[in-house]
């Protein structure tokens, strides 16, 4: 999407004007801090943020600072959550935790214990930061661009309670999963997991929406029709995100999504592609899951042996088709938002939620 | 202080009746979230933003959200450095990572790595959620008690640049101080150590007496004289505190201090007690410093041992000396501040800061 392209030069060039910049230190931290922000990413959330405030008649310019402020918060919650997962990369160069531990390594001398432990001390305090910085932009809606302060002060408090009370649950739900075997994880329903993907992946995209359509419309007042419908559509289209993110992590292209393909199933990561998967195996194939699902050292020919299972017990299929049926959900939302350039940009976006390939 | 026994009250119910609460899930998370907040704490930051407000004339209630607001924000910082320290006590009980541990095994039957990983897990969130819900607590600052929303955009801006970044900064150097022997570590000056305390204490206790000033005053000037007067005094204060603390840690009472006295000692912290020690020692008196700061299985009779060298060779009397001046130099800030009963109580806050017991 030519948008999406033009949109992510603004908002990191927004980004790299900000002077909290100049107080981050010490030098570690600003590495640290800053280089998720640096690398090649979709900016999907700030995009939508943009797209969401223009379709209710809002200017850009007003919705740059909260954009680049979602695009921040964002990456810290990538920070922690890799160092949770113990995550190796992301956006193709390694995760901050392994970045500071090689840091450690050739900078300080530590020796691989105390190399580790620094790793993960900096990415604690690296995602602190960030958070921090985060709130900073959002206000800045206000000071800079001269949006009205309760709107602001709204859209942060939002962020600051619901969102992130829901980013955390959700997260904590992954952890716990993550502590059960293949066999005990499934005693989830679909249900449970997309619900697990809403809060994960789908409140933030919500959020988005949300702010970038009080900023549009000019209101404090959440529960403004318009506001809502805009809410609800980035709400569905991000768990459709979450969902084709799934499938890309098992069927897509290593070079274009900077992350190893079958690192999911490695991880025993509990998707609705095992789910449905696990529904139509027989005892054998059964058995070949959760034989290999989350094995640390699974070869090469496991995971083809795995892909293979999930593609042909309608796992792929089916989450591509929950995924749509997500993006089906999202656009009546739009049907009483009048007409607009950014409307049709963001019905374009819908559809490149679940028809990209990184 | 009687007035520090009543503000206690006044933040705890107030932070008690917040609705973030009912969206922070599961139920770990929100135990986590809250074992800090409800356990004795002595609440000097809370209590010296609400004096700060009522020395420049603001009435107590418009500062009380900020009060509660700089609470949790000290308490996730508590939660991460107690993470990053694997501290096992405070407030004389379980750390949240530790608590979340035991928790793990109990409730979820985990074995002792995944018990270890899920308290680690479940601390980084747990602050990431009581540092949104301190931002939470500043913007009530305008929304519920009607303080002009410009100012409190303004104090939330300095909090999440500046002020966490200097936190940051602080703790990354203790961070790597710690990666350090006992010898190597002290190739710092007295200075660079006083210092840290100021990143890691002092900044916070600035930020407290800058944003009840701002309140009191009703200006988001952050220049304006009076109100970095108070700034000033509470920075200076902030910065004793820790040197008074320091010497708690070695010659404190424990049942007081809710932590095991000679913990500083075991973990090898770099203070500016040991500083002057080993500048007072002999060799075989320096010999023995390193040799028992920063042993982790050091005996009851190494404890008493260095204890003692601290106060032979002037470490603690010293220490004192340095906090005292530290008081000193905090006073004559509030030499221009009209009379009232918030400047005397100012005062003998600032007594308190270096006289406390625990």
């Amino acid at each position: 999407m030519k948008f999406l392209e033009e949109k992510e030069k603004d908002i990191l060039e927004y980004i790299k004007k900000s002077d909290v910049q100049k107080h981050i230190k010490p030098k570690h931290i600003y590495d640290a801090v800053t280089t998720y922000i640096y690398r090649r990413a979709k900016r999907l959330r700030p995009s939508v943020l943009i797209m969401a405030c223009g379709c209710l008649g809002g200017e850009e310019r007003l919705a740059l600072p909260s954009a680049a402020g979602v695009e921040l918060f964002h990456t810290w919650t990538l920070v922690h959550d890799d160092l949770i997962d113990n995550d190796k990369l992301r956006r193709g160069e390694p995760t901050v935790h392994r970045l500071m531990e090689n840091v450690g390594k050739s900078e300080l001398n530590l020796n691989d214990y105390l190399a580790k432990k620094y790793g993960r001390d900096v990415a604690i305090l690296t995602g602190d930061m960030q958070h921090a910085w985060a709130v900073t932009f959002f206000i800045e809606t206000a000071t800079k661009v001269g949006v009205n302060p309760y709107i602001v002060l709204e859209i942060i408090k939002q962020l600051e309670s619901v969102v992130i009370a829901n980013l955390i649950f959700g997260e904590t739900i992954d952890v716990q999963l993550g502590m059960y075997s293949a066999i005990e994880g499934f005693n989830f329903s679909e249900d449970d997991i997309v619900n697990m993907l809403y809060l994960k992946t789908g409140v933030l995209y919500e959020f988005a929406g949300l702010a970038g359509a009080m900023i549009g419309k000019g209101t404090s007042n959440i529960d403004d029709d318009e506001v809502n419908a805009v809410r609800e559509f980035a709400s569905n289209c991000g768990t459709a995100f979450q969902l084709q993110d799934d499938i890309l992590g098992v069927v897509g292209d290593e070079e274009l999504l900077g992350k190893p393909v079958g690192s999911d199933i490695r991880e025993g990561k509990k998707t609705t592609i095992v789910y449905e998967a696990l529904k139509n195996a027989n005892e054998q194939q059964k058995n070949d899951i959760y034989h290999i699902l989350g094995k640390k050292n699974a070869s090469g020919n496991d995971i083809l042996r795995i892909t293979n299972l999930f593609v042909e017990l309608n796992g792929i299929s089916h989450t591509k088709f929950l995924a749509e049926t997500y993006i089906q959900k999202a656009i009546p939302y739009l049907d009483n938002i009048p007409s607009s350039k950014y409307k049709d940009l963001l019905l374009q976006w819908a559809d490149y939620m679940i028809n990209r390939d990184f």
